[in-house]
């Protein structure tokens, strides 16, 4: 009933294989899988146990992603949350790009605020998010007086995988003295992010999406200047942060967060070779009908092919769209969504040379039996 | 650097025992361990995914609990700020009991709420909360126009384990038509909790409290008036719940959840025995000069004791308060909290009655030795 049997396949699922944890954080797991394990010594605040180190390390985070303090949230969609619930008033205007997960609208529909869109510089087939309308929108929604309560930019979007230079909205928001967060689900913990850099005030990031960590946690990194609004204490327990509703992630996926950080750093100092094996993938499988969709070339891990290649081949196969999914199985491959066959969305991030070349030679041997 | 030395422990900490989760368990995380693994094969709804069986699941928690729906949660916690979020305005009155937890709190300072409180029918040493009060209380705010949006009982409270008879309350808000919230992060999963009998709109329970879930993960049930208000779907993503922000525990917690599920239903029915364990350790304990703060006998596993014996010795001793920690740690007991002396906290609750015993004596061997 419960077993995945995914344990030993290759994972293609972009949402996946940024949190696959590491070994030693699986010895971790055995000390820390009770309730409240992270409990024993502490002294009222989630963030400054020191047993294990948690405020060690998220000194370290914050370091890290060059931010003044960061928080522990649930994951990424917790951390907007609380940020427009913190920071904005009901009714007030979030700015958002056309490619943002559904996440960021329905965090902002939770704080009872309008949503106003950024489109496209073209839609298909690069779904490029036209930046420089972020100051279009924030001007007409200030020509009607609408009040702009928060920018949001999804740094790497889940669909197309494409990578938005966030500091040119950064600058944009810095300059209308608007506050500014960054979705970094998809690159904190994959790639380098430096929010300084970015002109980020906020940043979220998702440890089961891209931070080798089992979830559900994210962390929230925020400039000094919004410290007394995300920070503020209950009247009643001043050592409880309201917003966080004291602590956050009171259990074992702090620990695996924690424990994988080293490799989580490591890794990130190879994002090149991470792009280099995307650009690969996506240079052979051109070769057999597949077209790649988003930015060119690409600067993600996450690929989306348009794939008619399939489609074709599912039209005449008995098994119809599940015969991709199925014969990617018998080789040992997962993560292909069973049964659709006109796009596939996959990442080879983390594999190694080897295993990103029997991937792309199963592909091939697949689409050669039809 | 992240190693508990609690494994082979006998943990006494009341806020842990409820949470130690059983070896089938510890089996299933293998499977799930990475981030994201419960959602290979999610159609866009976390409560509905089939395959691991999470909808099912939830449908057993709901008749167990004998209440309409249910909702995971990432704790009680997140469950009482959900509701407290949907049903209430800024400005509400929310009252609630002397007892409460520090989060009903925090909680109803995030959703911008008002508090008012339900006090004592006797302080030191039962301090047994006066249910007859909520009347007054609703009568009072009722006088000054005031709205109140909830009314909230801690069903057995963190300090005392005091077991509140939640009827009485739940009939009174019946009568006056205002919502009724039960916390029972300390009861369900513990001992049986029958939402319908206690005449409860609202059960939040916790997994990692007392449902032998590796947290953070908990429970909210509901019944059917409130449907449309807790489970309100995103104008955008209509198969997304707003105050859910779509998907919560999307990871290995919900996986320890139901899979300590069977077992937990199990130890619920042995309930009785529980209290004849906590009772006995009262008992003999109050033989060496400890006394038990709270309602007497005892109707849940958690124990408060003021040791004024314990204290006696911290004056004499060089370690200080530190000498009765040091003493059980070096007998192989852990989770008192180390250095205090005056009251303990203690829990022996799914232990073997040898292992109860062991405690008992191990306790008595200490004192003898001063």
């Amino acid at each position: 009933m419960y077993c995945r049997n995914l344990r030993e396949m290759i994972n293609l699922n972009p949402i996946q294989r940024g949190g696959i944890i590491p070994k030693e954080t699986k010895k971790v797991i055995y000390e820390f899988w009770d309730g409240y394990s992270i409990c024993d010594f502490c002294q009222g605040k989630l963030d400054e146990i020191e047993h294990p180190n948690i405020k060690h390390f998220l000194e370290e985070v914050a370091e890290w992603l060059n931010i003044d303090f960061v928080r522990v949230t649930h994951g990424a969609r917790e951390g907007k949350f609380a940020v427009m619930h913190a920071i904005c008033k009901e009714g007030d205007y979030v700015i958002l790009d056309s490619n943002a997960h559904y996440t960021s609208y329905v965090s902002a529909e939770r704080a009872k605020l309008n949503i106003a869109k950024v489109g496209y510089e073209e839609k298909y087939p690069t779904y490029k998010i036209n930046l420089d309308d972020y100051k279009k929108v924030i001007d007409e929604l200030e020509d009607k007086n609408k009040n702009i309560g928060l920018i949001l930019l999804t740094h790497v979007d889940g669909n197309y995988g494409n990578l938005n230079d966030a500091k040119k909205v950064g600058k944009i928001a810095r300059e209308k003295g608007i506050p500014f967060l960054l979705n970094c689900a998809y690159s904190v913990g994959r790639m380098p992010v430096d929010a300084k850099k970015l002109k980020a005030d906020f940043i979220v990031a998702s440890g089961h999406k891209s931070m080798a960590a089992s979830g559900p946690i994210g962390i929230l990194g925020f400039r000094e200047e919004f410290y007394d609004k995300i920070a503020k204490p209950s009247q009643n327990f001043p050592k409880k942060e309201i917003e966080f509703l004291g602590c956050t992630s009171r259990g074992l996926p702090i620990i695996t967060l924690m424990s994988s950080f080293p490799y989580v750093k490591e890794r990130v100092k190879k994002w090149n070779e991470e792009i280099k094996k995307t650009r690969y993938v996506v240079e052979e499988l051109e070769k057999v009908g597949f077209k790649q969709l988003g930015i060119k070339p690409k600067e993600h891990d996450l690929i989306l092919f348009e794939t008619p290649v399939l489609d074709d081949i599912a039209k005449k196969d008995k098994r119809r769209g599940y015969f991709f999914y199925d014969e990617l199985k018998k080789r040992g491959i997962g993560g292909i969504k069973p049964g659709v066959t006109k796009e596939i969305k996959m990442s080879v991030y983390g594999l190694e040379w080897e295993q990103v070349k029997y991937v792309i030679n199963s592909i091939k041997e697949i689409l050669l039996q039809f």
